[in-house]
């Protein structure tokens, strides 16, 4: 590979000059900038990438934030890595490397100074939650034009370019798909409210019972926290009233299998068990016994338009470009469907 | 944030003056710099990250490498997400940012390039093959002396620096467990032989059938990918001889649980399937109907350990030091652990 060295003599100019030129540092003759340009090209001298970043102000990563939570095996959860696959397959194609960044669920994301500091080019923000600091972190970054997209967190009465599934149609035809088998006790197991995806899926049951002249029975609204742990635990609640309760709509599959795993474990057989759907399609629903009926979720397919939408839209055009965009609001919704299995069918 | 101009007022130097002391380049006075970086101090004025980099050489990001096929949901096989989430711990706690790279598989990686251009101070490398090419760009690495990791795959006769798990001694325990219950008839379903990690599963098996004084019948020595599919299709062949096999050990548990999945779509009651022993111990084990037997393999507190070997060991230290340490050859194998469940117990 040819040495700065090399560039100067032929340039006929100082390294420090070389540099110059290639960091766009300082104020440089356009025929001295002419001259080191042309020897870099003839002599295929590549700068190193921080230079060449430094000089177009791209640093040609795509960043990702992920909620962080100290040994909690995040990747390991079904949508994260969907999501995470989706979008690295659109980096890759658009040769951008992805930048991913870990946040504590407390800690406030100075989200903006990762663009000053031009680690990234765009940004990812999963696990958003619907909090007053997350809420100003995200309103800076648009007030300074900065291209980024939520996942999965929906804030109402902002214009954020967000990309999210229709939870609610997706839990309303869960719950109809039992109400129109007859099933009346169902008990639904959801998320913590502070994420808006919670919110919606409560929405879709409440709206699913309405249609079925019926009301969700609060002694059996139950809340776990999406890990298959709290699933076990509600199926001790389950357990007790196993004959007030004919179905269980759990708002993801891991907690769905936690359910049906904590009736085992009580010894319940599994021609006892009450009708169950998860939410999520993941892998593990196919795999359960009985097979987990299922809401679908394109996560792979909203990963890669989020990144569609940043890399296409945004990190191509300038910045004016950029702002007037991400002052459009633009919520992807993308469709759910219902995966029928034989664990809810009568 | 304080600009480049009001330092350059204080220090009384102009901007490009403020620029090259920051970004170390061509020669300045030392009364200069001190004034200069006096200034910034004062008014607390950050350069950009690229241009600190430029100046330290550094870019505070951690490398991963990870194969990448086109459609095929990397993120989600277990153990790929379970190293990664122990990767992305270790860089969370030592403030460096993980970038994730995909390489095809025939694609030849020049990973010295990523050094170069000092996208990354370090790098591991997940999914390596043990192909020339490959073997050719990790001695380069070697010899320029970058600290890099290389995780699953050994590349006999080098000395890289590697984290693995004994995968001998995990899959001969697996045969032992079947043989010391009196199991004889046992089928392996192995991966591909490119990988160091399938040889060795097995070296295990063979080593664990001599011990019971048996051998493996070539006949029952099946070949899958890894994957679930490839399990289902093996279901097959097993469902097929049924009378002639009364164990199964599978490479990883997704084939193990594929292959339980196409007995049963071929309507052969649990009770009349073989014993089962998994590998990898993933969340679907335990899930499994029967739960699944399974070695397990540490994958988070690998992904850890090559992190910190090089956040800890390698990028601290100068690059004289880091090629004197990656020419020490070390091969760091953490323990296997056969977890037995209802799926393997007579």
């Amino acid at each position: 590979m040819a040495s700065r060295k090399e560039v100067a003599e032929l340039a006929g100019v100082s390294e420090a000059t070389v540099s110059r030129v290639l960091n766009g540092v300082g104020p440089i003759k356009e025929e001295t900038k002419r001259k080191v340009l042309q020897a870099s090209e003839q002599l295929g001298y590549v700068p190193s990438a921080l230079a060449r970043s430094f000089a177009r102000s791209k640093s040609g990563n795509l960043g990702v934030v992920m909620p962080y939570v100290p040994k909690a095996h995040l990747f390991s959860a079904y949508f994260f890595s969907e999501m995470l696959s989706g979008i690295g397959n659109k980096a890759r194609e658009s040769g951008m490397d992805l930048l991913v960044m870990f946040r504590t669920p407390d800690e406030v994301m100075n989200y903006t100074d990762l663009f000053r500091r031009q680690k990234i080019d765009a940004c990812i923000i999963l696990g958003a939650r619907d909090d007053p600091g997350e809420l100003a972190a995200l309103q800076q970054l648009q007030q300074e034009g900065h291209p980024f997209c939520v996942m999965n967190q929906h804030f109402a009465g902002q214009s954020f370019v967000e990309v999210d599934a229709d939870h609610i149609k997706g839990s309303r035809q869960a719950i109809r798909h039992l109400t129109d088998q007859g099933y009346r006790k169902i008990a639904f197991l959801n998320g913590p409210d502070s994420y808006s995806n919670s919110q919606e899926r409560l929405q879709g049951v409440q709206m699913g019972m309405q249609e079925a002249k019926m009301e969700l029975d609060p002694s059996l609204l139950l809340e776990g926290n999406y890990s298959r742990r709290s699933g076990q635990e509600a199926a001790g609640h389950i357990a007790n009233r196993l004959h007030e309760i004919d179905a269980v709509f759990a708002a993801n599959d891991r907690m769905a299998i936690g359910v049906m795993h904590g009736l085992r474990e009580r010894g319940i057989p599994v021609q006892d068990f009450p009708a169950f759907v998860g939410y999520d399609d993941s892998d593990a629903a196919e795999m359960a016994v009985p097979p987990l009926t299922s809401v679908r979720v394109p996560f792979y397919e909203m990963g890669e338009l989020a990144a569609r939408k940043l890399i296409d839209e945004k990190v191509g055009s300038p910045p004016a470009n950029v702002s007037s965009l991400s002052s459009v609001s633009t919520r992807h919704l993308l469709p759910t469907e219902l995966i029928v299995r034989a664990s809810s069918i009568r």
